[in-house]
């Protein structure tokens, strides 16, 4: 068993999911390992992590979407406002969906279903480069 | 320290949660592991994971309800709807639960609540085996 | 590799967010681990976790709101109201949040952000100690 962390950047336009897949596939080769589990975990309260459909964009342009209407901007309830109309319904979207991901992998491969993409889900109105760390453990 | 992997196939009737505690637990039994922690991860983006209280089963069957109503099905904005009118709902419910659960195990128990089970969320109309692929980890 | 459990004992008051953070940095330096990740998992169906902004209370106060408002208690639909009205949304609340944060360590210390704390959050409307598991796994 060993442990084989990394911390990635990844950069997102405002408003938006970018798919960063192949850099946690990257990380796998990296660490040599062959079974265990990587956790991504995203450093950050106002954007979040998805795993979401990777084959058709319009799934994640409906999704973003929705998202956008449960949480709108100009809730007249919101006081933490300071930021801008974009702060506090980012860090509610973040809580609504995850910070970390956990995923197996087993013979050096990510146990991703066929349509499965790892996202980086920026909430705020402009572009963000966001930490995110990488944390195989494993055999 | 060791790694234990196995992949299950769980059935789901068509929009429905269905408990499957008993085969985490059996995969524990199998690892032979006694401390450590279980990463449960769903292989797929329109059914999702929750632990949730077990007992009554009008809990779950008023949490269902409530995202039914929170998503639904005919809302004019989806764009993708290609695959019928429940599988953008789907993916939107998956967003807004968990694919991966991770349950930490002591003496060889999970360490769930009195109340807690582990659940499979089929949010497709029509009935589907899902993949899970358990991950045991510890010694 | 070694594992390290605890179990700890959060108090809430009812209907708040209440960081614990500290408790979880204690427990990394008890194991005495320096790479790898804990899993803080939520013994609980009507509490949950959240990793959230810790600086400014007003983000948390909207926070709260917000899915007060999202599930209200005089739901019409409800039919598990048995144990009082703020039993249902509870289990809703914490559906829609989460159960485990997994969040990795490097060089002895957790890879949190600069804003990031993790809360327990207490959905019933009455105070209650609540049962965290604590899993860390590492070298």
């Amino acid at each position: 068993m060993a442990v084989f962390s990394k911390e990635i950047r990844v950069s997102a336009p405002g408003k938006s999911t970018g798919e960063f897949t192949s850099e946690v596939e990257a990380g796998l080769r990296e660490s040599g390992l062959r079974e265990g589990m990587v956790s991504v975990f995203c450093c950050h309260t106002s954007c979040s992590l998805v795993i979401m459909e990777n084959a058709d964009p319009s799934a994640r342009h409906d999704l973003e979407g929705f998202i956008d209407r449960l949480v709108p901007e100009d809730d007249p309830h919101f006081t933490h406002t300071l930021e801008g109309p974009d702060d506090m319904p980012s860090h509610i979207k973040m809580a609504l969906t995850r910070t970390t991901e956990v995923i197996p992998f087993t013979k050096g491969r990510l146990c991703l279903g066929t349509w499965q993409g790892v996202f980086l889900w920026e909430h705020r109105a402009r572009s963000h480069g966001r930490r995110i760390v990488l944390s195989y453990q494993g055999e």
